[in-house]
């Protein structure tokens, strides 16, 4: 699984001693090709993190052969140093692999405003080189982590003779400063447009996760395709398979919120059009009101329907039904049925909002807000 | 204080039964004039409660006699049956008080989604009509307290002969669906323009507190003129006068909620435009990272930058400085003072931010997010 799944990858991990508790924390994945298409997607915070400012220059002409990644420091508000650190990176791996340093990635994630220590990060990278291999998929995984509690690995085989495998970090949207999400994902069909599938893939996956609206300074996703299967990918197929990947990825980063005792889905039906959709589903997902509500196991429509009211979608604030877990606790904004009908106890939530102004919907994905994220965020420094 | 202390202001109050506790929870305020000038502003919440909704129509020739304003019941989200009760209730002020239904204005506080009980409420105002008194102000404001800890009272007196009284009620915006913000203020001086006046104050004072970005279906702000002084205020000193009354309400309002533990001013300078510094005070305001992290007495300036950026302001994300209670914590969104030096032990915190784009600067009032925000959020069916 993972990222060696597919043919012509191979990938290399130590522990460089970035990670105070000396697991692997240092991770290169090689596209040995023929091909070196790539694509990458990045954060859309402002403040974006040295190692993107590096990637999204190295990605520009659509082609990669190699990612470097890094736990144990984000790289993030470290200034021009930090920035040069991200660039030695890349050329370490581009020395070592005898390619340009322009086709290498780099992504970091851990503590943010603090300097990497080049004493274990560029011997790491070096021997991570050295350790490249075709079954080296686990590893890499295992690199990345953070906060999480498992890896996670997605991978989809073709009938048509081709492989998508991929990786990804983030101890859920819950809490994103502990979870830059960092995504690689390998794929040795031979394809056209990887940029355009990319973002296709991501729109209807990573990027309907949403907790509470912070986004990360070092979110990154990135598809490398080697073409080693030879096969030249119907379209179609191909972006149906690599949807299933990132929605497999990113609902394994939403259940990898160990401080949420809910996994909501808000599915919101009957918009004027899809971009409505989201916002009103963005609306619900970051209001934290509507998030204490559920993790109290309290079906609160109100607030449901309070959240609404502060966007600017297509509807009449008294003429929106809602359903909680297949229970229809509201109707024309009025009360429906009784609320004490709808059963919480289980951790999958389905909300389901009817703005009964068109045809469109989309569907967020969120997590309840709990003492724990209070907790957890509030100790730690990042 | 509170509302009787403008000549030509009386205000009646008894406990109706609403309140389980047996509270006083129904007050009717009454300008007996000469002048009727009055002026509201309310959520701009997209789904208003019904009070809302009548007062809307009923303010809109710039008028009104009296206020009738009830606790425990928000009377929101109770469809056509929940409007004939606004209505009634502003039919039954006009029939005691002898003037029109249009010249009553209606607020309710409270639960929300339930029918109110109008076998208590309709003799409840009936007999608070009956009260009527120029010294019935402090009773006014227990009235509409729900989770207040404490009435919030303001005033001021002019030089000029005049008088400004104000109450309010909400337990800070730090958890808006416990709080309704119910703000009356009345005056006897002569005055034109007073939704102007009652504009301008409001957009420096209540709007700019912000917890959650969780706007309630009920918030309304009331300004009454009796112009009983017979004093033609100065415009200037009577908008410095009501400013000052508006901003002091919201302060007591930011102090009374109970689940934070710090009181956070965010102070936004050198921004191009006001609608910038808002726009970035706001998104630090809302961000749970950040607000986690002030509980945790962490002065994690990475997640105020990581908030900024998520901004459309106009700003260089590498040309930003953060204070933190005046220890300069980053200068050009690079490490500076070492954190350790911030003092987060006492309440009152304050966050400047240099954007290093123009001379604007707005400041926005917030509080931490805190377990006892979850804990009472999760736990109250509103």
């Amino acid at each position: 699984m993972s990222v060696t799944f597919a043919k012509g990858f191979m990938a290399g991990t130590v522990a460089s001693g970035l990670k105070s508790s000396g697991k692997l924390d240092v991770t290169v994945v090689q596209n040995t090709g023929p091909s070196d298409t790539a694509a990458a997607v990045f954060t859309s915070n402002r403040a974006k993190a040295n190692p993107i400012l590096w990637s999204m220059e190295a990605i520009k002409d659509g082609a990669a052969r190699a990612v470097v990644l890094n736990s144990g420091g984000a790289n993030c508000y470290t200034g021009a140093a930090g920035f040069q650190i991200a660039h030695k990176s890349a050329e370490l791996v581009a020395e070592a692999l005898s390619i340009s340093a322009q086709d290498v990635l780099v992504c970091s994630t851990g503590l943010i405003g603090v300097q990497l220590d080049t004493s274990k990060l560029y011997p790491g990278i070096e021997s991570a080189c050295g350790q490249l291999s075709s079954d080296g998929g686990a590893d890499s995984a295992a690199a990345i982590m953070t906060t999480d509690s498992v890896p996670k690995l997605s991978s989809v085989e073709s009938a048509e003779g081709w492989r998508i495998g991929g990786m990804a970090k983030g101890a859920g949207m819950l809490a994103p400063a502990l979870a830059t999400m960092l995504v690689v994902i390998t794929t040795d069909a031979v394809i056209k447009n990887a940029d355009a599938h990319l973002r296709a893939a991501t729109a209807i996956s990573f990027d309907r996760l949403d907790s509470d609206g912070c986004t990360s300074t070092n979110d990154t996703v990135i598809l490398m395709s080697s073409g080693s299967s030879g096969v030249l990918a119907d379209p179609i197929k191909f972006q149906e398979a690599l949807d299933q990947v990132c929605m497999d990825l990113a609902r394994q980063l939403m259940k990898d919120a160990e401080g949420a005792s809910h996994e909501i889905a808000i599915v919101v039906e009957g918009a004027s059009s899809e971009a409505d959709a989201l916002e009103v589903g963005r609306a619900i997902a970051r209001n934290n009101l509507f998030k204490t509500a559920i993790y109290g196991n309290d079906p609160n429509w109100g607030r449901i329907l309070a959240a609404i009211g502060t966007t600017g979608a297509k509807f009449d604030p008294y003429d929106i039904d809602v359903e909680i877990n297949g229970v229809r606790v509201s109707t024309k904004g009025g009360p429906d049925q009784d609320r004490s009908r709808v059963d919480l106890s289980k951790r999958e939530v389905v909300i389901r909002v009817g703005l009964n102004a068109g045809t469109s919907a989309a569907t967020i994905l969120t997590n309840d807000l709990t003492k724990e994220y209070v907790i957890e965020n509030s100790e730690y420094s990042s």
